[in-house]
C-alpha cells in the first residue's frame, strides 16, 4: 500500500478522496490544511493536521498530493513539502514551469525525494500527446482545444465586474475547427475561430446588465479576442444547473508521413468533472512518483519524463500480456 | 546524429527511408536485406549489406531497426540483430509478445543493448493509450476500434480462396458503436457489433464467384464472426483504387471520477500509410534506444517503458517551456 497524504482540501483535494478507493494499491493517510478544524467536521476518520505541523511517528507518507491553487498555494506548498515527502501537483501557469521545475528539482534532490510536477489534464496528458504528436509526426502542426467546459480563471474574471454577484464561464472550441483539421486542413486559427464563450452572470437587482455585458465581453485577455455571449439567470437556476464543474478538449496533430501521405492524431476528454478526474490522474501519478522512488532516482519529474507502466496498478507482465 | 541501419526493405522499410529525413537527428548508416543486388539497384546511394555480414569498420551503426514481418523475420532478426546493436522493431503478434520480450531481453542484456519492441501504432501508441486510460480511470471500460483501413492479414486469408487472384480487405469499425461509447454507454460488444469487412477481389476468369463470396465470408476467424461484403473488381481498378495502405483506428476508455461524473477518453489515428507512420514512430523509437543506452540501460523495453520525452527531437527545457 502507498500512503498518501492530501495537501489542501478544496475540489481538487475532494477528487482525489473520491479517487483513493478506486486504486487498490493506494491509502489515505493524512490531510494537511489551512482549516483543520473545519475539515475534521468533514472527514472524521482521517488525521487532519496544520500545513506545517509534523504527523506524529505512527502515520506514515509516501506521496504528499499538492491540490491547491497555482496561483498561490503551491509555489509555496510544494518546496515546502518536497522537503519532507515524495510530491505530486498539478501546477498549472504554464508560463512559471520551467522555473517551478528547476525549484522543485533541486529541492527534491537535495532531501532525496522524487516531484511530479504540474500533473492532470492540461498540463499533464495534453503536455504528453502534444510531445508524442511532434515526435512521431515531425513538422506537423498541432492544435489543442478546450471544452466544453467550465473555466475558472475565467469566472473569476467576471466574477470581479460591478454588478456581478455570480458568474460561471463556459468554454466552447469552435466545431468547425475542429472538423478542418480531422479532414486534413491546417489553417492558423485565431484565438476567435478556435473558441467561443458563454458567461452565465447572476447581477445585483438594479444593476445595469447592459453596461455589465459590455465590461465582461471587452475584457481585455480574458473575453475580448472571443465571441462572447452574456446570459443573465437566477441565484436559484445558478446553484440548480451550473454546481459541477465539466470540462475537456481535444489535442489534434496533423502531418505527412511522405508527400501527400497525411497522418492526424487526435485525444479527446470528455470530463464530467474536472476536478474529479484531475484528482484521479494525480493519484496514479502518486503511485509513480513512490515507484520512481523506491527505484533510487530523485528530483522533479514531469509527465514527459515517467515511464507510462508506473502509472498502473498492473504488473508489467500483466501489462505485456493484457494490454500490449 | 543517430545512424540507424534498416533491416528488411518491404513496406515498414521503406516508410523508415522516407521518415528519417524529417527526424534532423537521424541519419541513415545501411541497410540490411536477404536480396541485396535488388535493394542495391533502387537505394543506389545507401551501402547495402546481407543480414549475416559485418559491415566494414568505418560503418557506425547505433540503432537497427527491424522491418520484416512479425511471423518469420522478427521472431529471427530480433535476437540476431540484439547481440550486436540496439533494436527497434513493431513486432505485432500479440499473444506471443511476453516470450518475444523475454528473448529480447537476455540478448540485448547480455551484449549491453536496448532494444525497443512491438512498437507502432498497435501495438505501441494504442497499448500506451490503454494503460494511461486504466490507470486513470481504473474500473473503466477500454475498447479499441480499428479502421478504416486495410488489414493485410485479412487480404492474405482471401487471397488464398480458390479462383482468386487478388483481395484486398477493408475493416470498417460500427459507427453506431463509437458512438455509444462517446455518449457514455459501456455495453459488451460482439465482434459483429464493432467491426464490419469489405473485400474487393480480383476473380479468376470463369470462376465460381457465389463460391468465391461464400468461402471468404464464412472463413473461421477471419470473416465468419464479422458482416463481410465482398465485391469483385477488375485487376484495373485493383491497382488503380486499392494500391495504398490507409489504416488507423480508436481506443476509447470510458469510467466515473465520482458516482455518475463520467469521464471518457479518447484516442484516434486516421493515417494515409499505415507502413509511413509506423516507419515514423520507428524512427522516433530508435531516438529513445539510442538515449536510454547513453544514459547506461540495457535489455528490452516496450513503449509502456519508455519515458515520453525520449522520442522527441527538443531539450527537455524546450519541452518543459513550449509543449507543458
Amino acid at each position: 500500500m502507498v500512503n498518501l497524504a492530501i495537501v489542501g482540501y478544496g475540489n481538487v483535494g475532494r477528487g482525489v478522496l473520491a479517487a483513493i478507493p478506486r486504486h487498490p494499491d493506494m491509502r489515505l493517510a493524512a490531510i494537511f490544511t489551512r482549516r483543520p478544524e473545519v475539515v475534521r467536521a468533514e472527514a472524521s476518520d482521517i488525521p487532519v493536521f496544520r500545513l506545517d505541523e509534523d504527523p506524529p511517528g505512527n502515520i506514515n507518507i509516501d506521496v504528499a498530493i499538492l491540490c491547491g491553487g497555482s496561483k498561490e498555494d503551491v509555489p509555496m506548498q510544494g518546496p515546502m513539502f518536497a522537503r519532507r515527502y515524495s510530491t505530486v501537483d498539478s501546477f498549472d501557469t504554464h508560463a512559471r514551469i520551467p522555473e517551478y521545475f528547476r525549484e522543485m528539482d533541486e529541492t527534491a534532490r537535495r532531501h532525496g525525494n522524487v516531484a511530479i510536477i504540474s500533473a492532470g489534464w492540461d498540463p499533464g496528458i495534453f503536455s504528453l500527446e502534444r510531445v508524442l504528436g511532434n515526435a512521431f509526426l515531425p513538422r506537423s502542426a498541432g492544435y489543442t482545444f478546450w471544452g466544453p467546459g467550465v473555466s475558472q480563471g475565467h469566472s473569476d474574471a467576471a466574477r470581479k465586474v460591478p454588478g456581478v454577484l455570480d458568474a460561471r464561464s463556459y468554454t466552447y472550441p469552435i466545431d468547425d475547427a475542429i472538423k478542418a483539421v480531422r479532414e486534413g486542413k491546417t489553417p492558423s486559427f485565431s484565438r476567435r475561430q478556435m473558441h467561443r464563450r458563454v458567461v452565465y452572470v447572476v447581477a445585483r437587482d438594479g444593476a445595469d446588465k447592459e453596461a455589465i455585458r459590455k465590461a465582461i465581453a471587452e475584457m481585455p485577455h480574458y473575453f475580448a479576442d472571443y465571441d462572447t455571449e452574456v446570459i443573465f439567470i437566477s441565484r436559484r437556476e445558478m446553484a440548480e444547473k451550473h454546481a459541477t464543474y465539466p470540462h475537456g478538449g481535444f489535442v489534434l496533430t496533423s502531418g505527412e508521413t511522405a508527400k501527400s501521405e497525411r497522418a492526424i492524431l487526435e485525444y479527446r476528454c470528455q470530463l464530467a468533472s474536472n476536478p474529479g478526474f484531475t484528482g484521479s490522474v494525480l493519484v496514479a501519478c502518486a503511485r509513480a512518483a513512490y515507484r520512481l522512488r523506491c527505484s533510487g532516482q530523485k528530483g522533479a519529474f514531469t509527465m514527459l519524463d515517467v515511464p507510462p507502466a508506473l502509472y498502473s496498478p498492473h504488473s508489467p507482465e500483466t501489462l505485456r500480456r493484457d494490454y500490449m
